[in-house]
């Protein structure tokens, strides 16, 4: 099943079950998405169960599925990435055997052909492309192995980040604040079953193409992710209840080949420049920049459809 | 003006005005305090010509006044505090001119009077008295002169940490997300003209006591932050639109008198047996225990109440 919500002038839109040509939608059976994950196994099979797709979906009123969540929790789990990324920023983290993750702003995530506003170029403008999960309530101590239970749709997010910003502010301990704007969502949240065998392990299986001004950046595949996505969520349920609604981010997808087939953000690939040549090459996103990212299995086709976003000044 | 919600089965409770003796208070003429900042230029002047008392509050059904908000972005104003933990942690902070500030979880605040659930007494169960800001839509860029007029509401904050995870978490440079569970608050949102003199240059000039299992533990004044909530309120919107309903904190209250007024929470007095006598002396909490916390002005009024919680086992 797939699930998208439109803009109809409310904060949080209007949900709407999506036609495997994912160019049809139905009215849901809840206004919202919020709605839907508060009381997810009651309300999972009526969705399921609307077969009519009689309108055609405008591209431009298209919302993030979740356009606002009461919680935001982003992880770092590939480790190609983080790594690289350490190394670059000069921190030098303790190793542990638990998940990185951040609490990041949750009031709003951009429609996925919106424009993303910022107030200067100097900031080091990057994109990241990752996949996220979005539960149901979780309660305070849930093991990872009941947390995949709690996991009822999957999403694919673009975690605009100003890099200029992030290396000060984690040197602080605090984490981001200022180094992480809104995040854009790609227009379909998906159930697991969706996915079939791309969805293993607690993870998204799928490549995730990420096009730079129409030229390829990045092809890396979920997979490789140190923790799955129920890991993820235990860990952010050690010592809080999670609200239904709640959004786990992957990281930036990352593949240990990355001088092969690319990166999800700007900063791995300037890390792999100052690796290999001493300093970085690659300039970071100028205002008029695009940015495209698409998850696909093996067969082209792309669960989550097309985010498409535009750098622009503030 | 005094504003408090009412527990009544939503997430969001009841929106009422209080009356003067903080007993009484009457149905505001918006549900819900969300509702009321989104539009508060609008619905101020009539929730402030309330003035018919009509109904007893009972303690036990007063909520948070904003239960849960779309944001909540935590400052560490105080220096004598900031300081001293930096010291303890071991943690070398590099110094800016910039506030530190952190993102936590926003989907709840506890009601005054409720328990507050931790899985373990291992992981150094501790509290924070802080004050908070509530502020309308705040654009980004806005400046700190101008961001004082989007400061609504004051309200009073228990800032429950985990100090075993703490050190830890800030090592990563990712922030806290276990340290730092779901926080308390204490019964009355005031409007900045209710403090009168006491609100000053975006402070809060009241000495917040605090009791610890009926014993007092501290008595620091909100005056000496090293910046002003306008100046918190600015630095969170550099890089991002703060939605209306955004929470933004003080951090621990903390004067530099630590050793005669006492702290604000028990991980600073812990720092100053650090550094007067070499390890520290005094326990986390233990389940059981319960903290009170009132900031009171020189005649002893109480503008926000009491917020009073008990520590249990989850």
């Amino acid at each position: 099943m797939r699930l998208a919500t439109l803009n109809n002038g409310t904060p949080d839109g209007r949900l709407v079950i999506v036609a495997p040509d994912g160019g049809h939608s139905a009215n849901a059976s809840v206004q919202t998405l919020q709605q839907a994950i508060e009381q997810w196994d009651m309300v999972a099979p009526q969705l399921a169960a609307t077969a009519v797709f009689p309108d055609m979906i405008d591209p431009a009123a298209v919302a993030a599925p979740l356009p606002r969540a009461w919680q935001w929790l982003d992880g770092s789990a590939f480790p190609a990435h983080g790594d690289l990324m350490d190394a670059v920023l000069g921190i030098t983290k303790p190793k542990t055997d638990v998940p990185l993750m951040y609490q990041g702003m949750s009031d709003t995530f951009l429609s996925p052909l919106a424009d993303a506003r910022f107030p200067s170029e100097e900031l080091g403008i990057d994109f990241e492309g990752e996949f996220g999960v979005i539960v149901d309530a979780v309660p305070m101590g849930t093991s990872a192995a009941d947390a995949m239970g709690h996991i009822k749709l999957i999403v694919q997010i673009n975690d605009w980040s100003l890099r200029t910003l992030a290396g000060p502010e984690m040197k602080t301990g605090f984490g981001w604040v200022q180094a992480k704007p809104v995040c854009g969502m790609a227009p379909f949240a998906v159930t697991p079953d969706e996915l079939g065998d791309n969805w293993r392990d607690g993870r998204v299986c799928l490549d995730l193409l990420v096009d730079w001004n129409g030229q390829r950046f990045g092809a890396a595949n979920g997979a490789p992710m140190a923790f799955g996505f129920h890991e993820l969520v235990a860990h952010a349920a050690r010592t809080r209840d999670l609200v239904a609604g709640t959004v786990i981010g992957s990281g930036t997808v990352s593949n240990a080949n990355f001088r092969e087939i690319g990166s999800s953000c700007v900063a791995e690939r300037r890390g792999i420049e100052v690796v290999d040549l001493g300093e970085p090459k690659t300039a970071f996103m100028a205002f008029g920049d695009d940015v495209r990212m698409e998850a696909v299995d093996g067969a082209g086709h792309a669960p989550f459809g097309v985010l498409h976003q535009r750098v622009v000044r503030a």
